[in-house]
């Protein structure tokens, strides 16, 4: 899933981000196998990525546009979509855009 | 840029995949803030994730399917594209599939 927030706050929050990323992977019910989240400047843009035993969720924030870019890849029996409505509670966005892109379906 | 390789090899190598993973950084000049890949059995899938100022590069592999699915995400100035003959000769796949994805263009 290729998410899209818009109109969003706590986006140069890095505590509250990594705890939303933590979150997402709960409530998917994935396996968080490591975690690592960068913060540009204090006030600034974060970048942070959650590796998974189902693949990664990643972030990438841009604060003084209220615009973050999050993907939720996933495989197996984990549940991505549920990342969703934690993402809206987390980041109270004004525009959620959710785009899907399938891959390896005939590979693995 | 949504990057499949199919009937690609090498995929096992975790130490020869960080290789590539810091060539196509090199090569996009992009800026490497953060690397991390996981090797889920000696030989089999590896994830790794490449954290940069200017977004990440990501990859799963099932070498079993001789199958790898790689993300390369960079804002600014970038050269992300340049990072596709890189994966060519490291992994030697029989087909690359590779995607666009625009995102926050309106945005940031």
């Amino acid at each position: 899933m290729i998410i899209d927030l818009v109109g969003a706050s706590r986006l140069d929050d890095i505590e509250h981000i990594e705890k939303a990323l933590r979150r997402c992977v709960e409530v998917s019910k994935a396996t968080l196998l490591h975690i690592h989240l960068h913060h540009f400047t204090p006030n600034g843009g974060v970048s942070g990525v959650a590796v998974l035993s189902e693949s990664h969720i990643s972030i990438h924030s841009w604060p003084e546009a209220d615009y973050a870019a999050l993907d939720v890849f996933m495989c197996g029996e984990a549940e991505p979509h549920n990342a969703i409505e934690v993402l809206r509670e987390a980041f109270s966005p004004s525009d959620i855009r959710v785009g899907e892109h399938l891959r390896g379906q005939d590979m693995v």
